[in-house]
Order: C-alpha cells, then structure tokens, then sequence
C-alpha cells in the first residue's frame, strides 16, 4: 500500500480503529459492516467510510470489512509491523508503569533499557531490566540502535537530555516532561502533557455546571 | 467573566497557555507582549490574540499583557480556582505515578483517596493515603463528594467501576483505560489513551522515513 498524505486527524482515529479492530479480531468476529462498527465506536459510518477510503477502502460494497485484514492494514499503516527499540528515560512510578503498562511486545516495540540519574535506582529490575545510570545513555543509544526514547523525568531536565538524545540518532521521542521540547523537525515527538489534560476536565466539568445553573 | 461558547480547540489550547504563563510568573516576569508570547510557544501572534478575544482580550493594545492576570483568569476559565476532590482507582504503577507526579494541591485537586481491589495493596500508604478496597468505594465518593475519579484499572473492570462512580454522583472521570466509556452526557469523560498516544509517534517517524526515502 502507497504511503499518501493523510491528514493528521484521520491518522489520529487510526489507533482507535486497531484498538477496537483488535477487540473485535480477539472476540472471533471475521467481518463487520461500517454500520456496525459506527454503531459500537459511536463515530458516524459515512466517517468511518471516509477515514477508510484514504487508504483504499479495504472493504466491498455490501459485504464489511474482514475484521483481521483491516486489523493488520491499519497496523501497518501506524508502522506496527516494525519492530522499534525503545528505552525509557526516568525509572520513577511513571517510568516503571510505562515499562508494565505497555503490550509493548505485542505492537513491535521492543524494550531495551531504563535509565535514571538516582545512584539508589541502579540495577534494580524493572521488567528484568537493570536500571543503568544516566551516564550510559548516550553509548546505549547510538550502541544499539534505539529508535525511541520515552521521557519521564522533570522538565529541567528533559531539555538537555532530549539534545543528548538528538545527538546520537534517535528517531522519535515520547515526552512525558511539563515541557514542550525544540528538537530538529526530523525528530518526530508525541507529547502526553498530562496536566493539560486533566484541566480539559475541570473546564468541562465547569462549563456543565454553568449551562445547567443558567 | 461571563462563560460563552468556546470552541473545544480554543479550550484545548488554554492550559498550555496556562503552563507558560505559569512559568513566566515563577520566572518573574510581570508583562508580556503577543509577539514575545508567540516567540517562546512557537504560536502565531495572531492566534493568540484570536484565542484571548474570546475571553474578553485580557490586554491593552500595545501594551502587552500583565502575565499574572493573564495567569489567574485563564485559570479561573479553567475551573482551576474552585477545589476539587478527587480519588484515584487502581493503586499499581499507574495510579502511584498520578497520586506523587501532578501538583494537585496547587491546582486545587484534593486527593482524598486511593482505591484497589488487590488485598496486598490496602493499608499501604501512597502520598500519605491508605489504599483502600474497591468495596468502600461507593460509599467513600458519596460521604466525601468525590468530583473526579481517576481511572487507572485494566479495561476489562472499568467499565463497571465507571458506572459506579455515575451512579455515586462523580462529575468527571479521567480515564486511563483502554477503553472507551460510556457514561451519560452530564458526566465529563477526559480519556488519556497512552498506546493510541504511542501509535500516532511511531505513525510519523514512519512517515517521515519514508518521505525522505522516497
């Protein structure tokens, strides 16, 4: 399949599409139409139609889409047939639950390392994982080949270390950090600011509030 | 300030907003300008005089803008000056990292509490909190007015637990399971999906590889 230009909010419904697809896939369910599938994500069937069509459709008129070839189409399509390695940076709650949390196997992500800067972290296992020193990073990086590193350490020092990161050919970073980062835009970041989301909910909690009180 | 309708990508925007600002005031700094504003969020001027027309301007032409002001409405607009409590459900890894990493306290979150239904974990104390067992949850959100539930349990539970917590009177839940819920409209649901988050990264560096392979 041609790798077109797809907007960027298309592609970011695709995971949600795998997420559901591969629930349908584990459940035995072999075709679902665009109808069915509106019906159980709540997005309209002619969205559904549309997002599909950027990528050539995938289905028959009248006879759905097959559950597990969509599943692996879509997988392909978010690069999931690869195998990344990846490292965490930060072996605090947040690092050791990204390490846990993640099927990160699963989706091709293979998970090489954590790092952390704290002397009473070091060789304690994390997901039989040694926690190395952060001194070791930029080696391991460039040793083996990392593709993505995962930032959960505080923002004073995301900054620098997202530049060391840069520096020995990272590919991606997901950043975890209060903390926009300014890297080369060959440098693909995702951000989960966390804080900003959770405002998102307080504002709507509080728009909910005034409508009913008005 | 009165409370019009705003756009949700308006609202998407204010707590980034919100972070710099919040940054410039530790910083000390007392006026700031669109333009210099602008130059550090890597926003248009333009757009963010766009976004704060919608709360009335907040500024004086030529003028700049006085930061902390500029600060506390957008945190007022946030909710972020009333209180709320909250609990987290789902006391590993996940749910550990939320209860030490945000500055709740700051933001006017009170933790009231931390629940699971793993027996190894009750009475183990977390940010000063006890973990409590799941069955004392329905009781704990009605007697504390619980507004917010942070859902950081296996998909496979949260479904149920949500309709727990509706039914206990929560406002919103912040949702870390891979799933989507379905709660009534008047409940506010911010999901925080981490491997769609991590999709979306691998998506891009696979875009850009291939842009630049072809």
């Amino acid at each position: 399949m041609e790798n077109k230009e797809i907007s960027q909010a298309v592609i970011g419904r695709l995971p949600r599409y795998f997420r559901y697809l591969g629930e349908l896939k584990d459940e035995g369910i072999e075709r679902i139409s665009s109808q069915e599938l509106s019906d159980i994500m709540h997005v309209t069937a002619s969205q559904i139609r549309q997002d599909f069509n950027n990528f050539g459709g995938f289905g028959q008129q009248g006879y759905g889409y097959k559950v597990e070839y969509l599943y692996e189409e879509i997988g392909k399509i978010l690069g999931l047939d690869k195998t990344h390695n990846l490292i965490i940076i930060g072996a605090g709650n947040l690092g050791q639950a990204l390490a846990n949390y993640m099927n990160f196997e699963r989706r091709g992500f293979i998970f090489k390392g954590i790092f952390d800067n704290n002397p009473a972290l070091f060789g304690r296992k994390i997901r039989d994982m040694e926690v190395k020193s952060m001194e070791e990073m930029e080696d391991f990086v460039r040793d083996n080949e990392i593709d993505i590193a995962v930032l959960t350490i505080p923002k004073t020092s995301a900054v620098m270390v997202a530049e060391k990161l840069v520096q020995n050919g990272i590919k991606g970073i997901w950043n975890f950090a209060h903390v926009d980062l300014n890297v080369p835009k060959e440098i693909q970041v995702e951000n989960v600011h966390l804080s900003d989301s959770l405002m998102k909910l307080t504002y709507n909690i509080l728009r909910f509030e005034n409508e009913n009180n008005n």
